[in-house]
């Protein structure tokens, strides 16, 4: 039987957010790999063979995925939110290109609902108006790359969406990045702190720039910063649909 | 009984892109309401009412909204792909502002599988990086905006997701989008045209920015520009992590 390789999105943590294209392929698969809390998130069955992995190695999952489809497995790479926003389906080009021998075989890459489309929905329509997604990691690129960039989408006006703001090992990325916005005039703005959108602990917190500090956002939490335009109506925050 | 109103995403196609909850919100509801197209999607049963409207009558299909659920109907505005994404969520809370008497409705917004996901997924993995969407219709916002941020965008080097790029009302604009992003010097980058993603006419095309024309995209394409480092690699597009 010829292998496949699937890159899937289990969305941000509820069942009822997974699409039914990525069901349909848990289903059909004979591996799982993934980072450990994404691969616990498929329930084991006879047949199926899971694979979880350390958070920090993307690359070494990707060929070790591309080896199982090249033996004739199933394989399916499971993400949180979408494989192809700061999740694996890069990892796995990657890998791919440093293995032309799996060039030509079966890939496909399965959308899921990324964690600033879920955190959007529960605070109203933050993201309704033209927005960026940063990452906030360095591990992958200089500190001074993400500041130019919160500067340029600061004068944009663009909405921000910052993934990854802050971790156990990158304390003080996020409490620069609040003060980069500040300095850019940006201190009125609106913010949401988006946590564990879906599961059980969910949590919104809405404020202003100004009153925002680096210990309301953890590994779990997605940033939502809006623009010059962005206002409340209710417990709502959204973005409005003109500009003039 | 106590009336609704959600807003849901329906993705950009294909039933196996709906979320289960999106698909409960429709088994459950007694009229929804949407863009005739995409209320076209939601096969008609006893006991439900269906309420095309045209493009153009966002505001007022959310006001119509606001009113049968404030009568006890359960109510669904549709929109393709994510209802917070340049669509029907934004235009909901504009109506609720302008009407007080309707903010203690249950009001809910179900995330869908946004244009520029799906067509990531179809390309490979274009969004992997930082990035930006920007919708190019100016019926909302001034051209200069558009081009102020498309200009920024570039020198920040995101990739570009752009949303309505071109239509038989607004022939002109994607031209001139394609002419400011050369003039930043974005002539080499690879450009993805995705039109009609998951419906049965699906198609793609990726080319260079300086070999790009206006006529590969219309009303139903979603064209992400990459940025400085996005590659192929075989017949997959993507924004490789590391940034140095």
């Amino acid at each position: 039987m010829t292998g496949s390789l699937t890159i899937a999105g289990l969305g941000p943590g509820s069942d009822a957010l997974v699409t039914p294209e990525v069901s349909a392929a848990l289903a059909a698969a004979t591996d799982i790999l993934g980072y450990a809390p994404y691969v616990a998130r498929v329930p084991p069955r006879a047949g199926l063979t899971l694979h979880p992995s350390d958070n920090r190695e993307e690359l070494q999952r990707a060929g070790e995925a591309l080896r199982l489809a090249a033996e004739g497995r199933q394989v399916v790479i499971v993400s949180s939110g979408d494989p192809g926003v700061f999740a694996m389906a890069s990892a796995v080009f990657e890998a791919l290109e440093l293995a032309p021998q799996y060039h030509d075989l079966p890939i496909r890459v399965l959308p899921g609902i990324t964690a600033m489309l879920a955190a959007a929905a529960r605070a109203g329509a933050p993201l309704g108006h033209d927005f960026c997604a940063i990452n906030l990691s360095d591990n992958l690129k200089p500190w001074a790359v993400i500041e130019k960039r919160l500067r340029l989408a600061a004068e944009a006006d663009f909405s921000i969406a910052m993934y990854n703001p802050r971790s156990a090992s990158r304390p003080e990325g996020f409490g620069r990045a609040l003060t980069v916005l500040k300095e850019t005039g940006c201190g009125g703005r609106l913010v949401i702190f988006a946590r564990a959108i879906s599961a059980p602990d969910e949590k919104i917190v809405t404020t202003r720039l100004n009153d925002a500090t680096p210990e309301m956002a953890d590994m779990r939490t997605l940033v939502i910063v809006g623009n010059s335009q962005t206002r409340r109506v209710g417990r709502w925050v959204y973005a409005p649909r003109q500009v003039r």
